[in-house]
């Protein structure tokens, strides 16, 4: 049973309540607690040292990884973050300037998007290190954006540059915020969703929550620099990532990304591009492809169009192809 | 460095934000997000097999603890829980018929104290099992209570029976939601906290808090039958307690009662016995002494008046002297 399979599970009659907008299943639960012209949002996450991060990994990147995955998980929704509550678990003797280093990288990052940490809980975890963080945010009522809508004919876009997110991102990624809000201020966006699992294992998502397909564009997939330096090392420089893969496959398949992946009407497609251009003349937007209406995944080149098998990571019991620890 | 001042060196210098009423250092945190008439509670805690429950524990009763010690701390702000997530961090391979009966447990007590489960994240912990819990609630504006409140010249109740935790109630136990929304709506309660630590250590969080002491009276503290059991045993049965104590020490030392402790004026105090036992005729409500305008903590006998050093467990690099496992 993998990781997906195994959340299906528990979470097949869980008890809800008519206030749950949007429960398991989405990146942030959506509450209406009567909070006037907002849903309340509300997300937990967790990095654990081995896994996420490795204890040679400076204390204050790990901090702002545990904080501000969170965060993207805040965009996805084009919400705004408001608080954290912080449960920290180590084993006795843990280094206390390893648990302040933490702290202090959690800490700005939490200042740089207006966060306030506002709780914590300390436990022993006697073999390693492991935080969770749980986040409440806010969004408009008429303006959050789940991962469910995306309808046929939709275009594709996906913000930044994919793959290789192990060389270093998956640790100083600055989640899209502002970015989000302003996607869903100006364009009527119909699904969005945070790249954490890897393009294609992600957009698997939005296709399974809304019953359709994808075609994706290999030519228009936006690849890193980090995705390309990989695709150059010898094949054994990095033991515990799967077999070697070209840019393109890092492109569709490394997690951690931590970009927007979206759908919306194709005729924004171009007043989108233009806008973006304007606003954030520095990051890239790229139209990867369209929602189709027959199910399944489909990458296009010059040779034609071929069906992606599933890719993407599962975390849950498969520690060492989870894009961290690099 | 214990767990408490690990905390506070942790936890100086967060960030904060003008809508945060209070914030770490009581038993939630309480956020004015401008929901009508009432504040947005917020709140995370964690257990962790082998060190709050042991692999043996049934799986139902450890997803019960972990979701009732977090409504533990809704009570003690007399707030209403609303909904939580869950971090689940667990080995490769973990059995899944004991994740599934920890969830069957969890949801089965958010059922009934009505809280929607409404997300999570699985992740590896390659160790042992842990879960965090996270929790929002609400509670009225002008009607919560927090624990920095207590006067000099209140009296000092508490809630139920104590000690011996560790025999099975630590599983078990119900968390004191009506009782502390009944008490915040009847009478002016100063101060309140839930005893996770212990009666003593406790205690001295609300003393600090306010700045006070506080005498309590050794006959009037309510002593569980657990904790008469456990005087009994042989030394040597719990080698992983401290040493053999008295029930009068394990009722004031033993953590994890999840029982109210609260301050009122004096004055109050017969009124809110009378209502107390109409109200709540099966459970036990006890008045155990006074607040003190002196600082320390003073127990009184028959033989006078001494005063207690520290009591108490800190969970933090301290695994063994937490009330769990049991």
């Amino acid at each position: 049973m993998n990781e997906f399979e195994l959340i299906a599970r528990l979470t097949r009659n869980l008890p809800s309540h008519p206030s749950v907008i949007a429960g398991p299943g989405d990146d942030c639960a959506v509450l209406d607690l009567g909070l006037p012209g907002r849903y309340l949002l509300f997300k937990t996450d967790a990095v654990v040292e081995g896994v996420h991060f490795l204890p040679e990994t400076p204390a204050e990147k790990a901090g702002h990884k545990a904080l501000a995955r969170c965060l993207s998980d805040i965009a996805a929704m084009a919400g705004t973050p408001h608080s954290a509550v912080i449960t920290l678990a180590a084993p006795a003797g843990y280094a206390t300037a390893r648990l302040e280093g933490f702290y202090a990288g959690l800490s700005e990052t939490a200042r740089r998007y207006e966060v306030a940490i506002v709780g914590g809980e300390t436990t022993t975890n006697p073999e390693r290190f492991l935080v969770s963080v749980a986040m409440v945010g806010t969004a408009p009522r008429d303006r959050w954006v789940s991962r469910t809508g995306a309808k046929p004919g939709d275009a594709l876009f996906v913000t930044g540059e994919l793959g290789g997110s192990i060389l270093g991102k998956h640790l100083d990624f600055a989640p899209r915020l502002a970015e989000a809000q302003w996607l869903a201020e100006h364009f009527p966006l119909h699904a969005m969703i945070d790249l954490s699992d890897g393009l294609a294992g992600d957009l698997r998502h939005l296709m399974q929550a809304a019953g359709v397909g994808a075609e994706l564009l290999a030519r228009a997939i936006p690849i890193s620099r980090a995705a390309r330096l990989l695709a150059r090392e010898p094949a054994d420089a990095h033991p515990d990532r799967p077999a070697k893969r070209s840019p393109l496959q890092a492109a569709l398949a490394d997690g951690e990304d931590f970009e927007l992946l979206f759908s919306l009407p194709a005729a924004e497609a171009v007043r989108l591009s233009d806008a973006w251009r304007s606003r954030f003349p520095k990051e890239r937007l790229s139209c990867i492809g369209r929602i189709t209406p027959e199910p399944g995944l489909r990458l296009r080149d010059h040779r034609g169009a071929v069906t992606l098998e599933a890719h993407g990571y599962t975390h849950f019991g498969d520690a060492g192809t989870d894009a961290g620890p690099g």
